[in-house]
């Protein structure tokens, strides 16, 4: 007999891990709603075709991909299954793969459904991706996106939104977070300045180590990468870069001067602080110009959040991209975006112990079962609390009633109501607190109501 | 350029097909929530050997089978690839496939986990489920399944709960149904009693045509499929069977006299039919004998339900099992559970145009832009129209009027609000109805009120 299991790097959600995931996917998605966006799902399937060569060479190799139903070799010669070159064998069995992000499968969508679409489209989108990368701590090959973009507007109104909603899901959840932001034309433009376009990463992560090992040393890294000695004393404003935002960007003005599209860069960062004092956020908003995630693809702001309390990566990012449809033929569609990282947004609130308890929705209150006489009494009762929104449940069988309390113990049902001949007689219920272990005499209506129950 | 499609059988949900969607599975949760049923997820993949085997040789033919990744052909020999046999290969070259329904997945975590489980189990599942069919009209290779269950439980207040559960999802739904129940413990005394074990699912099927066909072309058929004058003769007073539910109870217990599984069935049938007084179904609950859904598979009650203003197939059905858990090495676990046809109710909510209008979650005001002075006037208004739960929108760029009047009509967006100039010396917001096109003068208090949005 088979032992059952799962495929590695993937997870069964029990219900309490399920209901903590439903309270923050149900977070974002109010957030979402309020500030317009809708929700569209599309296929796990996408045909390996639209999914191939959009990720890199390493990602089409995590792909997984889905063997041709009936008869799946016949596309393929005796001399090319003989070669066993999997990357080559792959596609001629393999017509369509799994989902391996929400971006490329909304470009797809966006092209598709183009004349239906009501542009400026502001969808969100919370699906499951999957992915053959190697599992180890907090890296599975199946788990959830929950992206939400805006495409077919260049206002920069819409970074403005993004970073709203991004403020208001973690104030909501009670996570404490600093955003920050960058502006990919700033990078190009300190790339242009000192002559050394090809090696921003490099100055990025240099720059990023001021705080932990002091100036000389980052001058010493970026010598290191064969900047030359010119290109190192123009960077050292930026490197000192420091002070409020007001402060940082005038510097840059100065330092920029001489690129046309670094000054473009500072002027859309100048136009989403300008508007900070008319939409008060909660957490800090912060120009950091190491932030150079995704760099090939975002050509505009930057975002990234971190938790403050919690020691762990960015738990949500984004930024605006320019070119999102052209790989599917359609030019010219600017989009910006952000994405939530659902898996460690739940470890942060695990950490802080930051979960509601009516989040996890359990049953209200148990009734105790004492056989078909009492049960039958309790029906039409248990029947009315659920018409007024109660969540009640009768425990199925009349065992003893130690098993039914450790049932109720177990799945934190706060109440249990007793109703034996007793109660029945004077037409109430005894009612029982699991945490206090109080218990009172209470009325059918009393306990309809719906007094006794937090939510 | 390739043109971007999809893998046939496969569906993309735009904004309102989502909703719509949504609003469904929304009910039906909130529903299993008020009976304590819990939500679990399941991985999308399940090892094969986990689903092998399950679904008959042609299921195992409509598994979606997943390539292994790295070296796919590690684990054949050139002999089997020249054999080119589909079946013999595929298990070669894949570890996983998707899952083909929730049962399976269920059974499999029931089994990991038991230990964790507080029995009875009361799970609920809304998940995806892949086959290899060929796709038509109305059948996908990608649908939603939604389960609830009950397991480690034999009590019949399950089946009566599980009643009570399609009555309210119907009935929250405005769809008119009425609820069939049958019992496979009958079926097996019937078939007993007229010593004709093999072939009760040709009598069920001749039986249901009785008010098609009459009687006689009924009892033709029986004969037809080999069954003895003496076998129909005892069948007519089961063929013949009305009257309400307890006339039919009372004629069964005489026919079923002579088998002690068939008086059982009875006996479970009568329990959950004298529940009935205690509980106030909307729906009508009728014992059809004709009802044989899964007969392999279901050992006690079986459920069926049918909208009754619609013609389309049954819309939800369920039953009870005895052994859920075996094949995975786990015995006597009996369960009873039910499953709604999402993609069928869908169907009919939309044939009967029975969505309301606050299901699709659409944006509730609109305003103009006019340019960045008036936007940043806005700004705040809108963060506080926000707070309050209103769902608004600026529109992102200052472009024609007509223009940001038709994205409001295209998201059938019901209020647009104007603040011009004018508007904004006197502190008050012009408030456009699209439906009417009505407009009034308001104040910001008013509108934050929220009194002019129905939800």
């Amino acid at each position: 007999m088979q032992k059952p299991s799962i495929p590695k790097g993937t997870r069964d959600f029990p219900p309490v891990e399920m209901a903590k995931r439903n309270y923050i996917f149900n977070t974002i998605r109010e957030v979402y709603h309020l500030y317009g966006f809708q929700q569209i799902e599309t296929p796990a399937m996408e045909n390996l075709s639209t999914l191939m060569g959009k990720y890199g060479e390493e990602g089409d190799k995590l792909l997984f991909k889905i063997l041709n139903s009936g008869d799946c070799l016949a596309g393929i010669s005796d001399e090319e299954l003989l070669e066993r070159n999997p990357a080559k064998f792959a596609p001629k069995v393999c017509e369509k793969g799994l989902r391996y992000d929400l971006t490329v499968p909304f470009a797809r969508y966006v092209v598709q459904h183009r004349n239906e679409i009501n542009f400026p489209f502001k969808r969100y989108q919370i699906q499951l991706v999957w992915r053959a990368d190697r599992p180890q701590k907090g890296r599975y090959r199946e788990f959830y996106q929950c992206d939400g973009d805006v495409v077919g507007s260049d206002s920069l109104i819409n970074e403005v939104e993004l970073i709203q909603i991004m403020d208001e899901v973690f104030h909501r959840l009670g996570i404490r977070v600093s955003i920050r932001m960058n502006n990919r034309k700033i990078l190009s433009g300190i790339a242009e300045i000192i002559g050394e376009a090809e090696r921003i990463v490099d100055i990025t992560i240099a720059i990023d180590k001021l705080d932990k090992i002091g100036l000389e040393k980052v001058n010493e890294e970026l010598r290191s990468k064969g900047l030359s000695e010119k290109a190192i004393e123009q960077l050292q404003p930026i490197i000192l870069l420091s002070g409020t935002n007001a402060e940082k960007v005038e510097k840059l003005h100065t330092v920029l001067a001489g690129s046309a599209i670094g000054l473009k860069g500072v002027e859309e960062l100048s136009f989403i602080l300008d508007r900070l004092p008319y939409i008060s956020l909660r957490a800090d908003l912060e120009l950091d110009l190491t932030l150079a995630r995704g760099l090939n693809y975002y050509t505009g702001a930057i975002f990234e959040v971190k938790a403050l309390d919690v020691q762990i990566g960015s738990i949500t990012g984004g930024g605006r991209y320019d070119n999102l449809t052209g790989v599917f033929g359609m030019e010219g569609v600017s989009g910006v975006g952000i994405s939530f990282g659902a898996d460690r947004i739940y470890d942060v609130l695990n950490q802080l112990d930051l979960y509601p308890t009516d989040a996890l929705l359990t049953t209200q209150v148990l009734f105790v079962n004492f056989g078909e006489k009492e049960e039958s009494w309790l029906l039409p009762h248990i029947a009315r609390l659920r018409a007024n929104g109660i969540r009640t449940e009768l425990y199925p069988e009349a065992v003893k009633m130690k098993k039914q309390m450790s049932y109720a113990d177990a799945k934190k049902i706060p109440y249990v109501a007793i109703a034996g001949e007793n109660e029945i007689a004077q037409n109430k219920i005894n009612l029982k607190n699991m945490i206090t272990g109080e218990q009172i005499l209470v009325t059918i209506e009393d306990l309809l109501s719906g007094k006794y129950f937090s939510c």
